[in-house]
């Protein structure tokens, strides 16, 4: 379906909130699966939160995986003004977690930067906790609200956007999560469609506050229709 | 202090929202340091909790401090359907608060009891997160609302009233935490003393919902006041 997409001349970029592996990481997983994936098509938090920090001259304290670490390689780090947080998995540690906490508590001002706000995730040993309940405990224990970098935040989906050179009414977004893929890109001003794989739920169907503009099987379908309409 | 008001005949109960350790040893390090006062004289939020775990039937699974351990000996922990939360310090381990979680999100109903809901606390060592923002965390990745046990729930004042046998129009609270304390002990229909020492800080007394009835210095100058009106 990607191949097809590309074939077609519709341009494309893949918007993920994958934090536990740099951008190179992930693509290279990609293509060793057939997918024909550049760096450049990928739109994913830990970038996105990097220019954030850059703009607004942030030294951010790091709570991530080791394999985002070489992502802010070119970050100052020194001194730290605000604290930044992924799905840190096993460097959610008591220490880690309070060390972050006592950076952020320092601040006369916290500023707390969330890659997500996921509630938890499935893995082949279980379901995990997702960075959304880390970021919750430090909101709660510093009174302060983070700034989620990654879907569903409307700035994400814009920096994907500008990276294609394309308005939000020119595109479509094709997801699985009725909230941080769907409800995020319709905020944007986008189109959306929700693919009946992977997240899905049949509940989704009834979603209080999002509706997706169409409903697909999966993706091959979704491919079908899209090109079917040019 | 505390000699005065037992000698004046007066009844005596400490309220503590200490989870770190059974009442038996909490008392014991007390008498160390020259305190007369028995088990029976403390109210703490896992004896509350193990009356409420079985006045409904509930099974927890323990996420706590190991020297909390043995307030919960005799209380049924198989199969369980509800997750009971403490301040659990060096167990709040990635792997430990990942079990609770899938505990709690495979019951059909999620049941989840905190023993307080503090935000941090400072140790010899520095800031700790304390067991609200685990809770807060919980509660996010499950969408649930933990019950809190321990003060400022008004069912934990109520069962330190039940303890010494007093109404609550009757009875006086004097702490050094203006919402846990005072806001706790007033809710119930208590009044309430703000110390100047220990938690207080000088902002407590712009709070914008609790107000004491009266702040004293110090625990000596509340022992003052209440022993010349009597």
């Amino acid at each position: 379906s990607l191949a097809r997409i590309k074939a077609s001349g519709l341009k494309l970029q893949l918007c993920t909130n994958e934090t536990q592996a740099t951008r190179e990481d992930f693509v290279r997983k990609l293509r060793a699966m057939g997918f024909d994936v550049s760096v450049a098509e990928v739109t994913a938090p830990a970038p996105a939160a990097c220019r954030i920090l850059r703009e607004r001259g942030l030294r951010p304290h790091l709570l991530v995986h080791d394999d985002l670490v070489p992502e802010f390689a070119e970050i100052d780090k020194t001194n730290p003004n605000c604290v930044l947080l992924g799905d840190a998995a096993e460097n959610f540690t008591y220490a880690n977690l309070n060390e972050a906490f006592r950076v952020l508590i320092g601040m006369e001002k916290p500023v707390l930067i969330s890659l997500g706000r996921g509630r938890y995730y499935k893995e082949t040993d279980g379901l995990k906790l997702d960075v959304g309940a880390y970021m919750k405990a430090l909101e709660y224990a510093c009174d302060v609200q983070a700034e989620v970098v990654g879907k569903p935040a409307k700035r994400f989906f814009e920096s994907a956007l500008a990276e294609m050179g394309v308005p939000p009414e020119q595109a479509i977004m094709i997801g699985d999560d009725i909230v941080n893929d769907v409800g995020g890109a319709q905020r944007c001003g986008m189109r959306a469609l929700q693919v009946r794989t992977g997240k899905y739920r049949p509940s989704d169907e009834n979603h209080p506050d999002v509706k997706p503009d169409a409903y697909v099987n999966n993706l091959a379908e979704a491919v079908d229709i899209i090109l079917k309409q040019l």
